[in-house]
């Protein structure tokens, strides 16, 4: 009777990652669909096709895999951590490069086309979305997978980079839906009337802000914290010596 | 040298506390600013100035007076907490009335203007928090204010209500950022033209992203808890009995 509490958590926080890896998958599904079905599929030419090939790198980079970067601590329990931290750093690595491979397709496309860049507030917080991600990667790979910082700047440094993680996640999302907003306005004139493309637009937002939403309440819930391990060490200590002591809790 | 630490902890939350409140008059300036220079000023007359009274509302309401509701468990630390509850449930409820005034505003304007409602993301995610906000006010006073809820109930629901109340929060700034968009994109033509509005308004969008982060950062803070008081009582049990146990942690 007494662990019958700690495994309704777990079966409900089973339930919370599939609805999690569901709102995701759906997500970048559905901005392929509108991307393929509604604005004329994808090419690397400079066209409007290559314009398409931002908004999925960005809900699959930005949103979708940063999303499960950040959840691996939560899913893995019982893998060693210095493995979680490397699974967590290569699916951030990959998501990087997805949103690179995003942002180069919409600065190509401006290029071609004689757009004015970064004028938009969509662009302005995108890119600032963007250089923090890069900088929260950088600072995070030297900290933690590395033994540039002391265990005690470490430990004081691990509750910043979990809250800019959130962060960043949640500013992707935002960026996101300016970005659904501003492409709605600017070639949907009908966008009043409710037809599909509109709806399938919106709905799409939705389901990111749900994400976001199942995401966050699962890393931040105290109950779904991975336990301490005091039999683990750090990667940064296991790279440097095992004898230096205890590597900061987990994020 | 020992409560040095706490001390400068106090010291930084002090100015956070200052730049929060910078960051958010200064929202509330700029979109007074925004709408009254360069939108025509304010009337309550079915007219494109009666649509600027709903910026103002929501940044008013929805954003700032919020921060600041749930802020007051952080900065009032040596008050009863009884006081506090009142205090946040009363800027609460200043919060949503001043959002309503802001959404009639804009249903008005629609209705005399024949503009379609509810048709885009800005609109839905909206609703959806205005919603939510006022079922999380309705639940959080019968649960905190009044005794409806057991003890057990009320210390369940507490990290949902905290989460919910910082979900709500992002949310908000999330729709304004939808609205700044829609806005600029709809009246302004020259808006790739870095012209001053433009730019004000992204400065206003940009402006309430770090209100947001500073305020979630300091709520989400371990440190900057109120510390359990055990000569406290919830006021819901002071209301009912003071004599039935003690009320859950404050949030």
């Amino acid at each position: 009777m007494e662990d019958s509490a700690p495994r309704r958590g777990r079966v409900t926080f089973g339930w919370l990652v599939g609805l999690s890896q569901v709102l995701g998958l759906v997500s970048v599904v559905l901005t392929g669909v509108w991307m393929g079905q509604y604005k004329g599929g994808f090419a690397w030419d400079g066209s409007a096709q290559q314009f398409n090939v931002h908004p999925l790198c960005m809900v699959l980079g930005l949103v979708f895999l940063q999303g499960d970067a950040i959840l691996v601590y939560r899913v893995f329990h019982n893998e060693a951590k210095r493995n979680i931290k490397i699974l967590h750093g290569i699916i951030h690595l990959l998501a990087l490069c997805i949103s690179i491979i995003g942002f180069v397709a919409v600065f190509n496309f401006h290029k071609v086309s004689k757009i004015p860049d970064m004028y938009s507030l969509h662009s302005w917080v995108g890119m600032a979305t963007i250089v923090l991600f890069f900088l929260q990667w950088v600072i995070g790979l030297l900290f933690f997978l590395f033994p540039v910082a002391s265990s005690w700047l470490r430990a004081s440094y691990l509750p910043i980079h979990v809250f800019c993680g959130l962060g960043l996640l949640v500013m992707s999302i935002g960026s996101c839906l300016l970005g659904i907003t501003e492409k709605l306005l600017f070639s949907l004139p009908t966008y009043s009337q409710f037809i599909p493309e509109g709806v399938l637009a919106n709905v799409l937002g939705v389901l990111l802000v749900c994400f976001g939403g199942v995401v966050c309440y699962m890393v931040t819930k105290e109950d779904y914290r991975r336990p301490p391990n005091p039999e683990e060490e750090s990667l940064s200590v296991y790279f440097k010596t095992l004898t230096e002591g205890q590597s900061p809790s987990s994020p």
